[in-house]
């Protein structure tokens, strides 16, 4: 059994969306300093890294991330790879060759390698979805979109992706590191904090080959 | 299939460990006050409501959370359940009819029903492993132990406890919510946040009935 970690490492020095604070790491107690135990305090934004997007984050009073049924993002998934892809269109999906019946879907795409080259500056000429992809997938019945980016959106216009797929109910996994997986299906174990209330949340994300 | 999800919802109201800082959830973004998105910033120790504690929480220099491999938090575990315990003994494990090969073992004891009531205050007289407990189940080869409150020790004397099963590797689940969980096997899924060189990190754990 193989197992993929495909969640990037939080720390301080990762690369974060402008404009949202920075990770901040600090130890509050350590047992250098004669403490009992070493203890990190955490500050992040629920966006940060490997993480989930709930409906709540463009659809006001939609589901938040604590309410989202956890089984939604354990199973059956597909990794779809687009090595040369500038955006992710509707058009390129009808002839990829999707399997029937995906409902949770994962893009590889050349943003994988910022992660793999530990790239720490943000990138604004990333891979990301057309609205016509989002729509393309929403009809087709997919119910979770990760990608390897930090939005699933283009960054000069992130609304539309986004209201499409979470208006539609699926759920969103920005921040994925594919950069050690293939094409192919495997099955998904992306597990974000319970957060009350919150329009996302960090994750753990892990495949498993089938 | 069954699931449970045995985690705690992260919220500013819940209880966390006397002198650690409370969890701090803030809006930064919000569509109604006319912003494009929903943001929450997240503040909290990494010792929060449900959360692992990797080696380096007691022992100086041991692995760190972002260096315990998923895999160890993903198989087979047993859920034992004393009701009546007010600490979990050695002598109370040898006569508990543990499965034998049990590597990952979860203590369902009178502290899931704080969780079940919603009760928000600290309490500093739960149920606990004692040292002689710790000890027991490194001998067996225990390589998950998880517990239903904040922590695996008991209040007045945190060290012993710890130092044991994290100074042998052991990977500490704490403040897991099994109140809605029967003795027996199951499959968990205990995935905690990937913090760089980090003592121990909020995690979602899910049990699958098997």
């Amino acid at each position: 059994m193989n197992i993929y970690d495909i969640t990037l490492t939080i720390a301080g020095t990762m690369p974060t969306w402008p404009g949202d604070p920075r990770v901040h790491l600090e130890k509050i107690s350590s047992i250098s300093n004669g403490e009992e135990s070493n203890i990190t305090q955490l500050s992040m934004s629920a966006h940060t890294g490997t993480h989930i997007d709930a409906p709540h984050h463009f659809i006001n009073g939609a589901m938040t991330v604590d309410k989202v049924p956890v089984k939604t993002l354990m199973g059956r998934a597909y990794v779809k790879c687009f090595p040369n892809a500038d955006i992710i269109t509707a058009e390129l999906l009808k002839t990829a060759d999707i399997p029937p019946r995906t409902r949770r879907i994962l893009f590889k795409t050349k943003n994988s390698d910022f992660w793999a080259k530990g790239d720490k500056d943000f990138h604004t000429d990333y891979v990301a979805l057309s609205p016509d992809a989002a729509t393309y997938l929403v009809k087709r019945g997919v119910k979770v979109v990760g990608v390897d980016y930090l939005s699933v959106s283009p960054y000069k216009n992130t609304k539309p992706v986004h209201q499409i797929l979470l208006g539609a109910g699926v759920i969103v996994i920005e921040g994925l590191d594919l950069s050690e997986v293939s094409q192919g299906r495997y099955t998904l174990y992306c597990l974000p904090l319970k957060i009350s209330g919150a329009d996302g949340a960090p994750a753990r994300a892990v495949l498993v080959g089938v």
